[in-house]
């Protein structure tokens, strides 16, 4: 199936009806208004009606698969046969402090799996890992396709970020749904994700699907119909696809920024890092490597991955990766090599007691404003700014000891985020009497578990 | 409330996820988007998908009402009140023969009632006021406001078609919906005819919402949900305003396409013409009379109505309406002064025995097709052409005998009307056992029916 011009007998009014009466729409309409809406032979605002009728009325699973496959193929696919090792690839639908792709992209290339990552900036609250690779001086994520190939050929894994040739369908729709309150669709989130994501050429794909008060499936409900939807649409392709559905309730790690979550990838590369972040780097890479054929299960998967840690052999590829791509790797042993904020402050506790909540979002939040992340698409990213929090839900904590340091360069900034901060960690006298699972599910009958 | 310029704080993303969201929006909110659209300052792929959360989530009274309120006021509301005699229009959802404007308004104004009736053209299947107006040779529609208002304080009456000042938010709205599938919700509906008979500066409304096979609302259900919602919607803008659900489900008289329509109008005001069409021009026009203040009742406005044929005096003022508006009043006595089609086509019966049902949509179509309608906007009509039933629901017929004559100028046209409406008129052994009433009910607290 290639692009090819809408078909004379193609009607958009039609398509958009159809999907207004609730009727389901065949793989043609879809693939008609897909072509037509990419060549700027349908208008945007037949394109806006169509949307808000999906996101009303659904869509069935062939026509989410439909719509996927269109917008993959309204550009290049890459073709990655040339390498030898399974390419296979992680998502996550984004959190804060979300930063396992810079450990898994070089721990599953260490394994012999190929890494073909092409990834996104932050969105909303949630941070991007274009930015944080960013914030190693030099580290280019705009390399082209021939480019990217040779990294992967070299090093096993690449990372960068969306080209041109990659999807242009989901980035016309992606853009028009951004203006006209269209972008709560699971079937269209599934498309825009499994669309740009099976471009890469993959195999397999590994699904972090979050849910929590970070996420942007607050419940596990929500994401669970995401996940399905994405596993369902990703085994029609032809696609090994799992999806985990992981905690954010409270941010993953305890490093949230740019140059601040480059920091804890490092240590966790190292076998240091907080044990939530180790934990869900292990699960995922075990997975990763399950799917991409190294190992017979999951539970081999994930004790490679430790051991690739410990031989140093997962950080010598992240390393290898940054010299790869412009990078400085010195950034690796001497971390003051990245970005520095020049003020940090402490957010002090007000009472004694137990975290027993956080509230992930505003977190997020609150590093976007210290200027972490971007609150207009055109905003720049200071990549030294973030939070580095002290207390994780379920810790004790003495009024006055310190719950986060805010690393910031303008102090009127600090002062909002220190605020948000402390409005979103509840201390309570008791510890939480249930701890909340790093991992909530497993969606997908493409591997065993054990 | 006059047009203004939109807050800043109005932003079109909120209104369209509010309204996604089931959630109910400010008459402020519903404002906002209507003066933004108008004057230009917001897209129209924002509105588009806006337009479609309406169709899929309705809206409430009071969002109906905001609605044609901000139609009503994006243009001139025209001030009548210069003229002692109380304002009363009619508007009808639209109809095949349906030709009830061209006696009403003389005959309203004959009592004493100020009818300032702007009106449609013909739409799909239906015919338009506008079309069969024009029929008449030099009948001018087009007029400028200050025209119009002296012809009515002349003759009580004056016809024309919307003006550029007339509710520009809905001529913009209505261009969008045709082309994004968003005609089709009663809320719409309803705001746009509303809209535009208000602004006409009237006191009292009597609507004509039909139903049937040749009416846009098939269903007596949808049918009474449209005129609730209209009689509503004038009633909280402060006019009265009575819904009468009429049958469309058969031609209304005998005459349809645009000359042989002022014919039968003429025919009625002479105190001939068919039964039907007698029938529910003397039933509209009892609640135009009590409306206007005329009679205490409905039935002394029928009555009166009926008088005022007799004596010939709406004939007059039909007469009147004419020269003022620079048509050749010299049709009424000499209909061949209409235009004339060249020739003539007898639709004959296959069998004998009783017209049991007619495909009323079919036969719209019939008169579309034989250039008495529109089949794209751009199209101009053939006034002469058009089909006279000879006859109708319940009527006997022989085998040969004519079911209708078919007045047309372009023989391939006349063969494709034939066969239309050969297949739309079904004839059974037996007459059909029940008669569809002419008025299915009358919605509205405005007057009584006594």
């Amino acid at each position: 199936m290639s692009p090819t011009a809408a078909s004379p007998t193609f009607r958009a009014i039609d398509v958009i009806r159809k999907k207004r009466d609730g009727i389901e729409l065949s793989r043609g309409e879809i693939e008609g208004l897909v072509n037509a809406y990419t060549s700027g032979d349908i208008p945007d605002y037949q394109v806006s009606a169509w949307l808000m009728a999906v996101v009303l009325k659904g869509m069935t699973r062939p026509e989410t698969a439909a719509l996927t496959d269109a917008m993959l193929h309204s550009g290049e696919v890459l073709d990655l046969s040339s390498l030898a090792a399974k390419k296979v690839d992680k998502h996550s639908t984004g959190g804060v402090g979300d930063k396992t792709s810079l450990v898994l992209a070089p721990l599953a290339a260490a394994a012999g799996v190929a890494v073909p990552m092409i990834s996104g900036r932050g969105l909303g609250h949630t941070g991007g890992t274009l930015d944080k690779l960013e914030a190693i001086p030099g580290f280019n994520v705009n390399l082209p396709v021939e480019k990217f190939r040779r990294v992967l050929e070299t090093c096993g894994c690449c990372m960068i970020g969306q080209t041109a040739e990659i999807a242009p369908a989901d980035r016309k729709l992606y853009a028009l749904r951004d203006v006209t309150g269209t972008v709560e669709s699971p079937y269209l989130i599934c498309a825009s994700i499994m669309s740009k994501k099976l471009a890469e050429g993959i195999d397999a794909l590994v699904l972090d699907v979050k849910t929590g008060s970070g996420a942007f499936m607050k419940s596990e409900k929500d994401a669970s119909f995401l996940a399905e939807l994405m596993v369902e649409t990703g085994e029609r392709m032809g696609k090994q696809v799992v999806a985990l559905i992981t905690d954010m309730d409270q941010p993953l790690g305890k490093m949230i920024g740019n140059a601040l979550e480059v920091v804890e990838c490092v240590d966790i590369l190292r076998g240091a890092g907080p044990d939530d972040l180790r934990e869900l780097c292990l699960e995922l890479a075990g997975w990763m490597l399950h799917l991409g054929g190294v190992t017979k299960n999951v539970a081999d998967g994930k004790k490679q991955s430790a051991d690739l840690i410990s031989s140093g052999k997962a950080l010598e590829r992240f390393r290898q990766m940054i010299e790869l791509q412009g990078g400085d790797p010195r950034v690796i042993d001497d971390a003051k090599r990245l970005p520095q904020a020049q003020h940090t402050l402490e957010v002090k506790s007000a009472k004694s007691g137990y975290v027993s909540s956080m509230q992930c979002e505003q977190i997020g939040t609150a590093c976007v404003i210290l200027g972490g992340g971007r609150e207009k698409k055109e905003d720049s990213v200071d990549p030294a700014v973030g939070i580095v929090l002290h207390k994780k839900v379920g810790d004790k904590v003495e009024a006055g000891e310190p719950l986060a340091t805010i690393y910031y360069n303008a102090e009127a900034k600090a002062q909002r985020a220190r605020q948000l901060i402390e409005q979103s960690c509840e201390i309570a006298a008791v510890p939480p009497s249930q701890k909340r699972p790093l991992v909530h599910k497993v969606i997908g009958k493409s591997g065993d578990k054990n």
